[in-house]
C-alpha cells in the first residue's frame, strides 16, 4: 500500500531536521520512501491514501520502553497503599490467580489501550510472554518481549530459581524477529534485590549466548538501595556490573536512586535508561536524576510501567510529566525541554529496544511507524509551537491515525486490529473471576 | 426541567458519603432534590430526561480555583524559557496587543475547553473583566470574577498605581450575583511583589468595603521571597498580614515558597491555597509543601493557571499531578490519596470561590453543578475502585455530559452553550494579529 501524508508539519525526531513545515511523507509498503518540504519530490507518488495536512501533525508513534501489558487487569485494584503492602498483600495474591489465557487477554487490553492513545512500539516484562507474543502478532503492534531464563519463586527459605533456558530457546526461537520482524526477544531479569548474583550472572551469559539484551529494574527504591548494598556489599547497579548485565544491550527501567558513579558507569557501558514517572511518583519512589542522566549522554526513554502503578498506558502523559516534574523539582525551567521529552519518547525509546534501524524518526529508509494527531481541537487551538502544542497540550485522545509498519492500525480513532467490545468483556470477566 | 441519574455510581464529595453505588439523584430546576441509593426514593419523581448508570460515573463538576481565561490566546506561545524572560520578552509584549474583544474570544476559547473537560466552575484573574463575565453569562458557567481596584502600570520610575475603584463598583453592581446566581466580583491584587503596601492596603479595606473577597498570587518563586522580604523586611505572604488582605475572604494561589510560620497564618486567617501544580512545575517554581498545608487544616483548592504556563485548562491533569508529585516528592505513597485530590478539585474549589453554599458536592439543597463521565473507555477497563479511576485514569476528554445549574451545557461531548467553530477562527485569528 502507498499512503501520503500531504502538506502536513511533522516532528520527525531526527534532530537534524527536527520540524518540517508543510511537509510531505510517502509511505511504500511498510517503508518511508520520501520525507521533503517540497511538492515536487512526490509529483510521480501515486498514493492509494492520502492523509491530507492542516488537519493534522504528524510524529513518530511513541514508544513505551518499560511496561507490563497483562497488568492492565489490575487496572485500580488497589492504590494509595505503602509499597510492600501493594505488592505482597494485594498485587502478588491476585497474580496469583492467573492463568495463560487471561494474559493474553490483558496483553490485548493493553495494546488496545497503547495504539489508541499513540504508543506504536513497547517493552515488555511479564510472563505467560507466548500469550503476550501471539497479542503483538495480532494487535500489529512492534514490542521487545522479555522472558525469564532463570525464573523466581518465594518460597519459605527465600527465593528460589528455576532454570528455564530451555523454555526460553523455544520462546527465542519461535518469536524472535516474528511477526514480520515486529517481535524482539530479551532475557529477563527482574532486578538486583530478587535476584543474586549468581542468577543474575547466569542470565547474562544466557543473554550474550542467545545474542539478544536484557531487560531489568533498577534501584526503583531507597529501600533497594539499601536491601542490595547489604546483599552485595555494593549498590544494586554495581552488582549489575559485575554479573555482566551491561555486556549486552540492556533495559534498565527506573533507575531512580543512582550515584553519580552510577550515572558515569551507565554512559560508558551504553545503559539504555527507562524514566517512569507515573510510577515513580505514584509509588512514592522518587523523581529520577534525568537531567544528569542527559548531560551525561545516557540514551534515556520513558516508559508507563503496568497499570497497576500508573494507572493507565497513555504515553503522551509520561511524556508531558518528563517534560515537567523536572523543571519544578530543580526549579530550572530551562531543563528537559519540549523538544528532549519528544526525543526521549520516540527515537530514544526506539534505540532502548534494539529498533533504532527500524524505527524512531520519520526518516527515508525507516519503517512507517508514524501516528497523526488530530489538530481540530478545543485545547489545541490556536495552533502556535508545535514542539510545545506535542509536549504540553496534546492528550492521547488526540491521536487520530496510527500507522505501524506501513499498515493503518488505526484511522479516526478507530483499531482496526483489534475487536475491542470483545476485549473489554473478557478482561472484566476475569477481574470478577480473580476478585470474588 | 426535571433530570435523573439513575443506578449511578456517584462521587459525592460529601465526606460522609463520599461514595454511593448504584444511586439514583434527582434535579428539579436549578436544585439537588434528591440523592438516595434506594430507587423508591424517587418513585414519584416524573423527570423529563434520564441518565443510565451503568455507563456513567458521576461527580461535582470540576473546580478550576486560579486561571486567567484569556491567555488561551498565548497557548503554546512561548515555552522553555526562564520565567523573567517568558513573561517580561514575550507575554506582556503580546498582552499589550490584546483589544476587550480579543478578550471576550479568548475567555469564550477558555470556558470551552472548561467546559469540554468537566470544569463548571473557576476563578479568574485578568483584565477587560467586563468581556470575561459576558462570557460567563453566554457559557452558562458559574465564576469568582476578579478586577483590580487599584491597577498597575509599568513606568520609567517603577510601578504606578491608577485608583480604578469606580470602574470596579460599576463593575460590582453589574456582575456580582448576575447571570442567576453564577457570577461572584472579587478585588484583584496581582502579588505583594507587584503590589506595594499602600496599594494592597487601600485594596483590601476596598474589599472589605464592598462586602467582597480577594484574589491574589502569593510566593510563586524563591525570587520572590526574596524580594518581597527586601521590600517589606517581611515575606510577602506576612506582608499580605500586615495589609489586611486576609481580613477578606481570599484566594492566594501557588504558595509555593511558604515558611511554617506562613501555612500557620494562612491556616488562623482561613486563606483558600490554590495549587497550580502544572504550572509550578513548568515554570520552574517549585513544588508547594501541600501535603503539609492538609495538615494544618487549610483549604486547599486546584488551578491550571494560565494556558501559556500550562498549557490547557483541563482540570483532571491537576487532579492526576495533584494527585502524583506529593507522593514522589516526598518518597510517601501515603500522601495526598485519591480522595484528598478529588476533594480539592471539587467542594475545596467551590468554598475557594465563596460558593460553597451553591455547589461543590452532590447533596440535597445543592445547585446541579455535576458531570457525567464516559466509564466505557478502553483505558477505564476494567472498572475497579471508583475513587482510584478518578484521580488515576480518567482523562478530560472521558467527560460526557456537563449539567451546570441543573442546565445541559454539554451532553454527548457537545458543547450546547457556544459555537465551537466561530471561537476557534475568531481566536486563531487573534493570534496572527498579534504575533505579526
Amino acid at each position: 500500500m502507498k499512503i501520503l501524508l500531504k502538506n502536513m508539519d511533522v516532528i520527525s525526531s531526527d534532530t537534524d531536521n527536527m520540524l518540517l513545515k508543510n511537509a510531505y511523507v510517502a509511505i511504500t509498503d511498510d517503508i518511508i520512501t520520501t520525507v521533503s518540504t517540497r511538492e515536487e519530490d512526490v509529483a510521480n507518488f501515486e498514493p492509494d491514501k492520502v492523509f491530507q495536512g492542516t488537519k493534522f501533525l504528524a510524529m513518530p508513534g511513541l514508544v513505551n520502553a518499560h511496561t507490563h501489558t497483562p497488568m492492565t487487569i489490575l487496572r485500580n485494584y488497589a492504590d494509595d497503599l505503602a509499597l510492600e503492602d501493594w505488592l505482597f498483600n494485594h498485587i502478588f495474591p491476585a497474580e496469583a490467580k492467573l492463568t495463560p489465557e487471561d494474559i493474553y487477554w490483558g496483553s490485548m487490553l493493553a495494546m488496545a489501550e497503547m495504539i489508541r492513545t499513540g504508543t506504536t512500539s513497547f517493552a515488555d516484562m511479564y510472563y505467560f510472554t507466548d500469550e503476550t507474543a501471539k497479542a503483538v502478532e495480532e494487535s500489529g503492534m512492534r514490542a521487545t518481549l522479555s522472558k525469564s531464563a532463570y525464573a523466581f519463586e518465594f518460597g519459605s527459605e527465600g527465593v528460589k530459581f528455576i532454570d528455564q533456558r530451555e523454555d526460553y530457546k523455544a520462546f527465542h526461537t519461535k518469536w524472535n524477529h516474528a511477526a514480520e520482524g515486529r517481535i524482539k526477544t530479551y532475557v529477563l531479569i527482574h532486578s538486583p534485590y530478587i535476584y543474586d548474583m549468581e542468577s543474575m550472572t547466569n542470565s547474562a551469559s544466557f543473554a550474550k549466548e542467545m545474542n539478544t539484551g536484557i531487560h531489568i529494574h533498577i534501584l526503583e527504591t531507597m529501600k533497594e538501595v539499601r536491601d542490595t548494598t547489604a546483599k552485595y556489599g555494593k549498590d544494586g547497579a554495581s552488582a549489575c556490573l559485575d554479573a555482566g548485565v551491561y555486556d549486552v544491550p540492556v533495559l534498565a527501567a527506573h533507575c531512580v536512586h543512582v550515584s553519580e558513579a552510577n550515572i558515569q558507569m551507565f554512559a560508558d557501558k551504553k545503559v539504555n535508561v527507562i524514566h517512569n514517572p507515573s510510577s515513580n511518583l505514584k509509588l512514592g519512589s522518587g523523581i529520577a536524576p534525568i537531567p544528569a542522566m542527559l548531560e551525561a549522554g545516557i540514551n534515556v526513554a520513558l516508559g508507563t510501567d503496568g497499570t497497576a502503578s500508573n494507572n493507565n498506558l497513555n504515553m503522551f502523559e509520561e511524556l508531558h510529566l518528563a517534560s515537567l516534574i523536572h523543571k519544578g523539582a530543580a526549579q530550572d525551567p530551562l531543563l528537559v525541554s519540549a523538544k528532549e521529552a519528544i526525543l526521549m519518547a520516540t527515537v530514544n525509546g526506539a534505540k532502548a529496544l534494539g529498533f533504532e534501524k527500524e524505527v524512531g524518526t520519520i526518516a527515508v529508509g525507516k519503517k512507517a511507524d508514524i501516528i497523526l494527531i488530530d489538530l481540530d481541537k478545543i485545547h489545541l487551538t490556536p495552533y502556535n509551537n508545535p514542539l510545545s502544542t506535542l509536549a504540553y497540550s496534546v492528550q492521547g485522545s488526540d491521536v487520530d491515525t496510527v500507522i505501524i509498519n506501513g499498515k493503518i492500525v488505526m484511522e479516526n480513532c478507530e483499531i482496526k486490529t483489534l475487536d475491542i467490545e470483545r476485549i473489554k468483556k473478557e478482561v472484566t470477566k476475569i477481574l470478577h473471576r480473580i476478585s470474588s
